[in-house]
């Protein structure tokens, strides 16, 4: 029985990171803290848990109370706060895994480039583990620090590592682009313009179109797999529903390839991979089948007239794509099985 | 053609009224301002009229710039501002058409007690005319101040009216009971944790239970027409939807009727309506029968088990529930064809 | 362990029971059964159930090779087709949960006059038992038939019955109104008009006006807990999202009462019940706080100016309203603990 | 004032032409059939329609009682049918408008390959003309046969147009992909488990990948605008709104180019067009601003990391995707104003 602490408990990440945790056989919460005027039970921030999870949130003071409390601190803060927080528990020999973007990038200048602020940790970059367990799980077994994916690329990534890993890839490098579609849950917590019903019921729109923060995180990854520097196209999409990412990713076949070849290279890569999901031909994931689970579904097909390979994926945004890959995180740092509070 | 401002041109509501004025061939439109901290075009504010409405709103900053550019003035503001802005278009002649509440009870005390704030304007009071133009039509022919009804009781009010007119009523007046159903639009466009998407899409709730601000205005409407005080019992609800107000009225009826005889009383009290669809036996409004339009939908079911009768009604609450009326009652304090704009 | 099997797997009460079953420790499904032409993998009916549930869903040809494999069948068909399939598990000593209407209704008469067939096994009535736990519990132990109650009863029922219980009930029995509003899912699996997206999207409507079917097993309950006849005036509502129902109930009080005089009432009447959550003063039920679980959430309000009681509550309609409650009802039959695979 | 008749009047296109022909100053509906039983109001079909337009709707059994009926025949039918009905139409001189593809495609055998049936009508496709205005203003006007555009190739080609135009294209013509995704009213009107409620509600998916039957029509265009033939990869996502298509196209520059130097392209291309709406730079399309009208919102931004071009697109399916696009054919094939009844 471990004990865990959320900073930041009162988003969405952190909500899935109570429901999940609360459930788990071997951790106890501890300490849950948010930046807060004054203590309030998580049963009122979420009526969700009332009877199941009795617990008071408190306002986030600094580290000093939380500290000898756990063992085990979830960061489901902004950027450049985590930053701040975070070395103060891996010097007291605590596990961290950091929900923000602050410790995904190596090159602290692409960092800076991406998110408008300077590193201040860049040392623990280097020891820092990308908390994606499909590709560095026994890294994750021995880490301090991880830095859990962001949604987009857990979906991305997942649907591309196979074809893109060194040495094997049917597909041209140089020729990926993106399309993904999230559910508004992915803006947070905090109401916006943006995230109103009125405003964004009934609508669809691409967003930082060229921009978006993530896309630097999947070329780090994508370059990392093929052993050489990879850029990608990547347009992210509001949709009005509340939970689950859909990306739809177009490769160029270097030659003519079967899906039975395909689905040989997947199979292998993904090879007692418990939360991958693999489609049979001519069916493709649907958000519905994954909402509510660890799981990412993945299906492929090949346009033959235009020589494209198309591979489309779908995860919930705050599991497989948060939270959930939080806690598998956490099972593996502490010798759990993988899927324990997952399945 | 007569020059029409808005004030409060920025929220749902002043949304509408653009739209519908901008197609009203007696309208132009010559003032929209808003609270504001530097012009804006409205059409960044509300892209839909990109190409079709071009216009500046002005951040408000009093009466003096606007008086002389408008006949009728259009006030899309929070109650207890729009008392304060009333007055001075009065003094100088121009029509004032009230989307707030301000003006609509006849009674201070009663405005007091449940808006929470003293009346400033009483001796206005008198002269208002509640402009539900199926009760008023001919006051607000000659008048100068509307107060433009709210979308529940629109909704309610025009359910009930024919039932509850003096001398005439077939069922109990003191065991009246209404449960309203609304979308979100309602809420305004300020965003808000309550109509955050991700909170409210799959959700349903009543809120404001026995204590909604609109209780008093139905129950001094329905008064007028019995002649004799009524009280009401009245829940609204909200609903994941952008627009539209389902309201289901609970009655006891005095004696053994039939639904035909219903049906007469309604036919006659509605003759001649243009924004009234009375429904065949056995058929009830639907909320996607008059999004978008200034109808009200009603139909009614006898429950003879229980000598109950239902009476159902249907509006948009953006337009017969607030726009769309303001803009009938300018058409008939105009000496406009009614409908004009509205069809 | 146990072995469970369900007819009528592939509508949305099935899936709920196939979900909830498989993860129950307790039981083995071993037969699942539906009107098809051919066998078919469960997984490719429910594509959420890949890698998770691995098994075939067969046509059901009657009830002889399904006998052999289990100690208890679920019953999710429509009504007049259990009436004709249970007897033949009774007789063979199998326990039997029936999701449909056909042994709720004690008088077979009264089934008659709304389900508009006759009921073709009346001596089953007298032994079945109505399976709300919160009322029935101990009969429920020894039963092997269960007339698992409908999705609107549920939630009704729950809501009233410390109410109306007799000698106790601070309201007038002879005024009860309920105003009911579902998401689609209720509508069952089988494509209509009624339930195609565009048609409902976005739309409200009331539905069976003063005749919906599950009135009198509303009121044949009440009746029973008030030991004297009730009628009920009930409109259920169709809402635009996929799970829960918020019901809405009207009583008058007979005097005076203080909230906290009710909450005595409830929190007497519901002391221990596992799936029963009581709302503090001026918090309501949310559907969002219920869907995906077994639990009724119940809140009530006061309106001194009208002297009526309102009292809502919220369930997951194929949850607490179906195949939740038919598991909790599943787990007192075999004396399991209560809440085995329910949370 | 011309006699209008649709055939095929009960699904969503035809709704959608009655509402729009039904305000048209110009035209009286004269004819409205389907495929039915029995005659129908058509305000029964769709009450939208109860008290403004009071027509029946006959059962199609033939063209003899509409041919002295209609100036011009609009046929909102499924493909296949319309090629049967249409040339008698044309042989008496009347106008035909086909909803269908079935005049769509040049080549039979394209027809043939995509839609898996012959083309019986193949002397009649030189005649008919692709009615997308913005290409083909001129020769619509004196058409006798549209073929009124498909909603994919409606949102993709005015995507995409300006850019492939021989002569000016600074993108790679063999590399253009485009990912669309679509509201359920796309799917049509009949009952289906796909567009069923809970089944798409809160889901996203892609479908028909790599094989939907608008892609010949999009690289017939495409193909003719640039003078030499073009293949595109198009894959379709349905999403959990009523109306709405958004196309995002991904294109390779050939060169540097500014977002200025595009915009004079767009701007060249569509000068006086009256239904497309340029979007200012880094502003893009939402479905929300042209759902409800005839425009085609246009907005674009370059990926300078990638030396990609973005261009999204935003209409409404049934209106500039279908019933709005074929009434402002008509409008030109009648020497109305082209934005009669449409603004």
């Amino acid at each position: 029985m471990i004990r865990a602490g959320i900073i930041g408990a009162t988003g969405y990440g952190g909500k899935e990171l109570i429901r999940i945790l609360s459930r788990h056989p071997e951790v106890e919460i501890t300490s849950l803290t948010a930046k807060l005027d004054a203590p309030v039970s998580i049963s009122e921030v979420f009526p969700f848990f009332r009877g199941k999870v009795d617990m008071t949130c408190h306002p986030f003071e600094g580290t000093g109370v939380i500290l000898p409390q756990v063992d085990v601190i979830f960061l489901a803060l902004p950027h450049r706060v985590s930053m701040e927080i975070a070395p103060e528990f891996l010097a007291r020999g605590k596990k961290v895994i950091d929900l923000s973007a602050d410790f995904r990038l190596k090159d602290p200048e692409v960092y800076e480039a991406w998110y408008k602020v300077a590193h201040k940790e860049r040392h623990l970059l280097e020891n820092a583990v990308y908390g994606l367990p499909e590709l560095y799980r026994e890294k994750i077994k021995t880490a301090s620090l991880i830095a859990n994916p962001g949604c987009y690329p857990t979906s991305i990534i997942l649907a591309l590592a196979p074809l893109v890993r060194e040495g094997r890839n049917p597909v041209e490098l140089d020729d990926i682009i993106i399309d993904s579609k999230t559910g508004i849950s992915g803006a947070g917590r905090s109401p916006s313009l943006t995230a109103h019903f009125p405003e964004i019921n009934e609508d669809m729109l691409a967003y930082k179109v060229a921009g978006h923060q993530h896309t630097p995180e999947i070329e780090q990854e994508l370059s990392n797999l093929a052993g050489r520097a990879i850029k990608i196209t990547f347009t992210p999409h509001l949709v009005p529903i509340t939970s689950g990412i859909l990306s739809t990713a177009y490769l160029r076949l270097k030659k003519k390839i079967q899906w039975e070849a395909l689905s040989v290279i997947y199979q292998d890569f993904y090879q007692g991979q418990p939360f991958i999901r693999l489609l049979p031909e001519r069916t493709y994931p649907r958000v519905k089948n994954v909402v509510g689970t660890n799981y990412c579904e993945i299906g492929w097909q090949i346009d033959e007239r235009t020589s494209r390979l198309l591979v489309i994926s779908a995860i919930d945004n705050l599991i497989k794509g948060a939270s959930g890959q939080a806690v598998q995180n956490m099972n593996l740092m502490f010798g759990f099985d993988e899927e324990t509070g997952l399945k």
